[in-house]
C-alpha cells in the first residue's frame, strides 16, 4: 500500500490543508495512513513528517508494519503522547490541529485541550480520511475481490449444512470454521443465520432455534482477509415455497437488480436506494423494507458512503458498496439479498459471484 | 437481570444524582441498564422513567429484550431522537443532562448541544455506569462462571491440535469452532495463537506460521456466553524446554500466583500489579513485562478497573479481574499466564480452573 501518497492526499485535501498537524487515534484510519494494525495507537501527521505512537505491547509489530511514519513506543496514552509531541515540536506557534470529531471522544478532546493549552485550535475534520478511504486503489480492490471470493465460498458450506432440525448456531459454526481454515483473519461481523420466522429480524443473532421443515433461512456474513471486509446475504427456502414466499423473494431480487443497475459514476447514492425502494413500492412491500439499501465497505464493515434515501454523495470509480434490500414481515419471515459491488468507469462490477436464483433445499 | 435496580442505583449515584436526565448510547451500558442487545441505540433515563430509542431493524428484538424502559422506534439517529425527547419532555426547565464523555464523540456532543440548545447543561459523568458494572451481581457471576468454564474447555482443544508443523491459524480455527459448537455467541476478542519467537509479540494475531519442533506456544482466548466475556492465557512448550525457558515460565507463574494472592477486598488494584512486578524484578525480568497485570472483565472484554501500576481503585467483592503477567524477549519468545478471578468477601476465587504447570507437548 502506498501510505505516503495517502498521507499527502490527506494533507492536501480540503480539510487537511487547513491544519498544521492532523491527529487520529481511530484505528482503521491509523491503519489506512501508515499500516499499523495494533489495537491502540495515535498518529500525528504534518507536512514535515509523521509519528505513530503506541505502547510496549506493539514494539516489534509497529516496527514491522509502519510505513511513512516514525514509531514512538510510549508508556502513557498514545493520544496524550501525540499531543505532547505536537506541543514540543511546534513550540510557540499558533497551531491548527485537525481532529476527528466523529471518532474522538469528549474526554479525549478535553485531554488534547489541556495538553495543547492555548497554543492550538482544534479543528473538527469530519470524514477527511473516510472520504479518501471510499475510493479503493488497485491493491485494495485486489484484496476486496479475494475477501468477497472467500466470503462467497462460505455460502456453499451453509447450503451443505442447512437442513430441517439443524440449529442456526451449528450452521454459523460451520461457516466460521470454514472461513478460518480458508485463511480469514476473522469474520467481518457476527454471522447471521436466521431460520423461519426469525428471518423477520434483520439483525438476528444465531440461536439454538432449529431450521424448520418449511420456511426461509437467511445468511448474512463476511470475512476479513488481509484487513479488508466482505459482506453478503442470501436467503433460501427450506421445503416448497408458498406463493407468498416466492412473491417476496422475486420482489426483493428485482429491487436488488434495479439498485445494482443504478450504480454508476456520478449517480447520487440516494438514487441507488430509490431504485430498490421503488420496485418494492410497486410490489406493495415498501413499508416492510425497514433499513437503507447499503453501505460502503473496506477496512471497516460499515464505512462511507451510506446508501440511503436522500443521500447526495456521488458514486466514483473505485467505491465499493453493498446493495442489500430486504422485506421483513413480523412473525412470517423476511428476505434479504446482498452483494458487494465496485463502481467502475461506466457502471459497476458485482464482486459477489454467487447466484441469486431462489434456492429450495 | 434486575434492570430497574441498576437504573435506580445509577440515578442515586454520586454522578447520577446531579443529573435531571442521563443519556447513553454506549451499547454495553445500554445493555446493562435495560437489556437491549442491538447494535444501535440510545437510552434516556430520568427518575420519572426511561426510554430506549432504536431503529426499525430492532422493532421486535427491542420489544422482546427491553426491561424498565419504554421502546421508541425511530427513523433518525437514536441519539438525536433521545435529545429531542428530552427537549420536549422537560420543556422550559433548566436541565442538567448527564453524558458519557469517555464514549460520546465530539460530533455527538455537538448534536446534543444543537438539539437541546441553551436549555441544558451537559454534565460529563465519567465512568458512572462502569463503576456499577465493576461489581457483578449473582446472576452475572453465574454467567461469568459459565463463560470461564466454556472458555477453559477450548484449551483442551488447543492442546489436542498443537503439534510441530500445524499452523497458528489452524489451531485458532479449531478452538473457535469448538467454542461455537459449545454455544458461545462469539469469541470475546480475536484469538491469539502464537508459536515460537512470535510468542514475544504480546498481541500476535495467528498467522500461517507453523508450530516449531522446539519452543513456546501461547494461547490467549475467550468466549462470549449470555453476553459475558471470558479471558484466559496459557503458554506451553513444544519439545524439551531449555533451562532458560523453564526459568521464564517459573518466574511468570510465581508472579501470577503472587498477584492472585494479593487480591482481596480493600486492596488497591495497583498493589496486585506490584505483587506480580516485584516477583519478576527479583528474577531480573521486570523490564520484559511490558504491559499491565490485568483488567476488569464482564459485558466487555476490557472494563474497569485497570489492574496497573499506581492505580488506586480498591477491590470490592464481586469484581472480576484478569491476572496476566508475562515476559517477552524479542526474537526468543514470551510467556504469559492469565486467569479470571472474582473478588470474594475475604480474598478471591479463581474462575479459570485449568492447571498452570508447564505442559510439554
Amino acid at each position: 500500500m502506498d501510505y505516503r501518497t495517502r498521507q499527502s492526499r490527506l494533507l492536501q485535501s480540503g480539510e487537511g490543508s487547513k491544519c498544521d498537524v492532523f491527529l487520529t487515534s481511530h484505528l482503521p484510519n491509523v491503519r489506512y495512513l501508515c499500516g499499523f494494525t495494533g489495537s491502540s495507537a495515535a498518529l500525528a501527521l504534518a507536512p514535515s513528517g509523521a509519528v505513530l505512537f503506541t505502547d510496549g505491547r506493539y514494539t516489534e509489530q509497529a516496527r514491522a508494519e509502519v510505513v511513512g511514519a516514525r514509531v514512538a513506543i510510549v508508556r502513557k496514552s498514545a493520544l496524550l503522547a501525540a499531543a505532547e509531541w505536537v506541543r514540543k515540536r511546534f513550540g510557540r506557534k499558533r497551531l491548527v490541529v485537525g481532529i476527528e470529531g466523529d471518532h474522538l471522544t469528549v474526554a479525549a478532546r478535553a485531554l488534547l485541550m489541556r495538553t495543547l493549552a492555548s497554543r492550538a485550535r482544534l479543528r473538527h475534520t469530519a470524514g477527511a480520511v473516510e472520504r479518501l478511504r471510499q475510493v479503493k486503489d488497485h491493491e485494495e480492490l485486489t484484496r476486496m475481490r479475494a475477501a468477497a471470493k472467500l466470503g462467497a465460498s462460505l455460502f456453499d458450506v451453509a447450503l451443505r449444512k442447512t437442513r430441517p432440525g439443524v440449529t442456526e448456531v451449528a450452521v454459523a459454526a460451520e461457516m466460521e470454521y470454514a472461513a478460518r481454515r480458508a485463511g480469514a483473519e476473522a469474520m467481518s461481523f457476527p454471522t447471521i443465520v436466521a431460520a423461519g420466522p426469525r428471518t423477520a429480524l434483520p439483525h438476528a443473532h444465531p440461536t439454538a432455534g432449529k431450521v424448520p421443515r418449511n420456511g426461509f433461512v437467511l445468511f448474512d456474513f463476511g470475512v476479513i482477509l488481509a484487513g479488508y471486509c466482505s459482506d453478503m446475504t442470501r436467503t433460501v427456502c427450506v421445503g416448497r415455497p408458498t406463493a407468498e414466499a416466492r412473491r417476496f423473494y422475486e420482489a426483493v431480487l428485482e429491487a436488488q437488480l434495479a439498485a445494482i443497475a443504478a450504480v454508476r459514476p456520478g449517480v447520487a447514492v440516494g438514487e441507488v436506494d430509490r431504485a430498490a425502494r421503488s420496485v418494492l413500492r410497486g410490489a406493495g412491500l415498501a413499508r416492510y423494507f425497514t433499513h437503507s439499501t447499503g453501505h460502503g465497505v473496506g477496512l471497516e464493515i460499515h464505512e462511507a458512503p451510506r446508501v440511503a434515501a436522500g443521500q447526495q454523495e456521488r458514486l466514483q470509480p473505485g467505491m465499493v458498496i453493498t446493495v442489500e434490500p430486504g422485506v421483513y414481515l413480523a412473525n412470517r419471515g423476511g428476505v434479504r439479498i446482498e452483494d458487494m459491488v465496485v463502481v467502475t468507469g461506466s457502471g459497476c462490477e458485482v464482486l459477489t459471484s454467487t447466484s441469486k436464483e431462489l434456492i429450495v433445499l
